[in-house]
């Protein structure tokens, strides 16, 4: 509830009912074509944002990429919110993580890496339980509209529902999320037994 | 007008008047102590996300750290939208940066840095006209609730002055808003300065 009257007074809307952000049925940003594609939200920009990294790798072989690049993530605000509360995701839950250039030549910067107006790519992972098997799916976007969910076959997912922290997702790498499912015991068993494991100096296996 | 529904669509709450979100003496985040201190703004996370860096060094001479930081920038929701109007910031905007720790150990990660819940420092710029010499301030808090202007000799308002792209703020290294910057014409003299300089092969002078 707090955060609700936060987000309201952020924007000027102090005094509309809060019950009007509650409701269950409220849009959560993720909308689909006829033919069952995700259309491209075009404002994830304005949602909340989650971390940044940069050339994060989970494969023990490098990527032999010879740029850098940051990947940003945002949550649509009401599961932002409905995370605060329980420590988890809710149905219809929307995710987008982009990638931006990374530089470190530009106007007065001499060292270290800034953004660059270039976006690599742009990619949703959305919860949905009676539109998906296992509940959730990814999207890959490049320059397109609309996306088909990828296969659930592709390795993300199963990297994701192994290795995820909180549902499937990596809110490992999420500053302000990690501590909250911490007090809130919503830490996936697969995450528990990688931290486990990696107390005793093995570090979780990825393919 | 458009970015105010997509906020207000996004938060669930279409429906109620944009003219509330639109009001000029709306809340926009800072607030003073009597004795002229500005307050931590607790709710920085929740506000529009502008970019990212890691290491960002403006200076020739490296500094000597021994460990990596991401710094990230927020902007006070009511002074994005302006900005997405006008190309510059209104009165009373209010920028956070924050300073966290970079690991590239952690769950499932092989290379590359991710942030993590050390948070190692919170920085806000204000814009008050009537309040600030110049215009603008910098406030430094570490843990206190509260933190007095920076003097105004200190390095970050020449610098900022002599090499911010808008109005003493480095929307050169916000992706989204340089565009716009450049389409409403409102680079700095400094910056174009700046700019002209490096296409001849003379990177900008900073002390």
């Amino acid at each position: 509830m707090r955060s609700t009257w936060i987000l309201a007074a952020a924007l000027g809307l102090a005094g509309v009912a809060a019950t009007a952000a509650d409701t269950a049925d409220a849009p959560r940003g993720a909308s689909y074509t006829e033919d069952g594609k995700l259309r491209r939200p075009d404002n994830y920009r304005e949602w909340i944002y989650l971390s940044s990294g940069l050339d994060m790798n989970y494969r023990e072989r490098p990527m032999g990429m010879n740029h850098s690049m940051f990947d940003n993530v945002f949550v649509e605000p009401s599961a932002y919110r409905a995370f605060l509360e329980t420590g988890t995701w809710p149905d219809r839950t929307i995710l987008v993580m982009e990638v931006r250039g990374a530089s470190n030549k530009g106007s007065i910067n001499k060292s270290g890496q800034f953004q660059t107006a270039g976006l690599m790519g742009m990619e949703a992972h959305v919860k949905d339980s009676a539109r998906f098997p296992g509940g959730w799916a990814f999207f890959a976007f490049d320059d397109a509209d609309a996306a088909a969910p990828l296969p659930q076959e592709a390795a993300c997912y199963a990297c994701h529902r192994e290795h995820g922290a909180v549902d499937t997702t990596f809110v490992q790498f999420y500053p302000t999320l990690l501590g909250l499912a911490q007090q809130k015991k919503t830490l996936s068993a697969a995450y528990l037994a990688d931290e486990a494991k990696a107390k005793e100096g093995a570090p979780p296996d990825t393919h």
